[in-house]
């Protein structure tokens, strides 16, 4: 019953995903877990979105043995599992490739916090992992993909910082529940391409303004006095 | 009446927001002013555009004391309110996180006139106010973001320059009327993404041309005399 | 009849306008012309796309005398007479604000020819106009801004050369006809933005590759003899 | 029979360009090949999508030929056909002047693996061409296009690398079959506008974050023990 709910919410989840524009074909995932009985509800691997339904979500332990479904879970499952294994406050995890967050990604770098639409929901810059190691590749991939995650997240309140960008990779976020991880996806997504947008503009060598006259000349054509843009009124 | 109709007016221009691409959830708030009895008309907080109705739009009095409806107000009435009470011409009010607007709210610059689409709403330069100190982020903050905007109006004509972008924060635009204001948010919008390329541009070092033989080769092929894309005509 | 076409073919063009994304609010317009009887069409000044009908459309004389509606013409209706007298191969203009063209005309550069895209529809850079100068501004503004144009094309064939920026303001582009002046705008839009990113990916410094390893392990696990992901086959 | 199925599915991939936001206007096209009889089937030159159907496209044989349809057949025919003759892995070819990727080829510089994004459909980094000589454009210009890719692939495996950039021109892309050819279009569009904001984000200088009291406003405004944003729970 628990576990229908589960599997409705991580369905419906993943289905935002593409509404919000943060996946495009299958990269991209959604899962949850039901704490009290270990069990992690998570997106087939590979499966297009539109042919999703609740009945093809995948339902392994938190070992990673499926215990419900017909279809191979996601490949990041494993990274997926050993977050919910640190992070005890966390009900539900996005992985997306969103253009913008997977830009700082590829860039190394954390996201500063420049505003407020960032302090809404990220108490801090939004950290990016180091570089895996050649032997982290090459073992278990997936599973070191999320120890990497979470030994940047030693000193931090999970729920103070729901995101982090894995580096040459991309985003995952957390949240309470599913549909908080994807919202806090959507949300990266915008303040990553405003950070960038104002590093931009910053640092920009700023250039002569219009000729006084042209800036007046429209201002007056449209709103002065004797304005005649438009219809009579 | 007149309530009903500002009322009715305040909930077509919230619902405006989204559908001009203005705002992600819940981020963006329309308010209109009742100057006569005093009234205000805003938006509640948090509650997703789609479920807006009329009857859900909050009246409270100049001082912020919720007159009718049952939800909480914006948490940005107060800004409102000092505008309101500062710009006497101003009849609505729009606030938003628009993402060009708001990278350059980030980085702490006006944006300057560089052209005839900004010359035909802005009367000069849109300003962007100081930070705020420490105690004003501690003590009245809302209201103190709506003193900080005012303090840098001391000087304009409210009409001559309809917005205005808050430090690290973002925009707010008025107008004579709430679809006024909302009108102006997307002209600043797009206004603050034409700046910021056209500076771009500017600094951009040219590279060399492509081949002039290849240029020639593709014009001639498609409007030349031995032309030979497309089909015969 | 034949004017009747005309009014049909340029109501049709305008409601193009928004269809492919070059105009916000009322800010674009499209004329044609029947030479034969010195007649031109164009959209009125300031009214919404939505409520446009063919018979709405405005009919005047060269001289700028309304022969045919009920509307004020747009504003920019001097503009376009002045290149309809100076280009006698144009039958249809279009002036919009599109984003990117505006952006390089607000940093007053010609665009330089980049690639095929270019070459396809513009034979060379695309001009743009020298600064109008304050007793131009001052004047009759809307038939300036046109005999600044004609100025900038002297040494050219106009339909070798469908488009022009006028600085600190936005493109005009023509055709033998309204439909292909409106097609040569959003063929602008587009390669004002390519030449823009060309040579923004021309400066950037490249930075180091991403891990080998890394590169490896990801291509290998989709396409590899050990392919894992997604469902087998 | 054989050739129908073909015929039907480079109609379907020639469709999902523009679905995919892939091309404007005409500019783009699909093929596919039918190996055992050494047939081509292409998109119509110059024929908006929209009014595509299966019996429209052109068969030709591998000289160019020819067999089937009433159509011109794209004129980018002959740089298909070299690349099927070099190439006897793949079995489907897409060429287009998505924005993104054609602003690489503009630059003239190959794409650097930046992300496992790209990993995980590009083995490496994805090549732009030399630029060719005026004698080349001179001569069998759509056929010597073909050859200067060829040429740029003479040690890869082509799957491992289903991309090229022809310098100053745009992408093509092939795959096993006419589906998976346009799906590594969609791809290569998204690879090339990450892997530039990659670099433009590890190039800028940061600026100063935002003051840390505004920050702990925001965040605890929105999730402290006296949150304020939105409505009672």
């Amino acid at each position: 019953m628990m576990l229908e709910a589960l599997r409705k919410e991580v369905w419906r989840a993943n289905k935002l995903l593409p509404e919000l524009g943060l996946v495009t074909f299958t990269w991209g995932n959604v899962s949850g877990i039901d704490r009290e009985r270990g069990l992690v509800c998570i997106k087939p691997s590979g499966v297009e979105y539109d042919l999703l339904t609740p009945e093809s979500m995948v339902i392994t332990d938190l070992e990673g043995r499926v215990v419900e479904g017909d279809l191979n879970p996601s490949s990041d499952l494993a990274t997926h599992l050993e977050l919910y294994k640190a992070f005890p406050a966390v009900g539900g995890i996005t992985h997306t490739h969103s253009p913008w967050a997977t830009s700082w990604a590829q860039a190394g770098r954390d996201i500063p916090a420049y505003g407020t639409t960032h302090g809404d929901y990220f108490n801090g810059a939004i950290p990016c992992t180091r570089p895996m190691t050649p032997e982290e590749i090459a073992g278990a991939y997936e599973k070191n993909t999320g120890l990497v995650i979470t030994e940047t997240f030693k000193s931090w309140d999970t729920l103070d910082m729901p995101a982090v960008l894995v580096s040459s990779h991309g985003p995952f976020t957390w949240g309470k529940d599913p549909m908080e991880s994807v919202h806090n996806s959507a949300v990266l997504e915008i303040v990553a391409q405003m950070a960038h947008n104002a590093e931009q503009i910053r640092q920009a060598p700023s250039m002569p303004s219009m000729q006084a006259e042209l800036l007046k000349k429209h201002f007056e054509r449209k709103h002065g006095a004797n304005a005649y843009y438009g219809q009579k009124k």
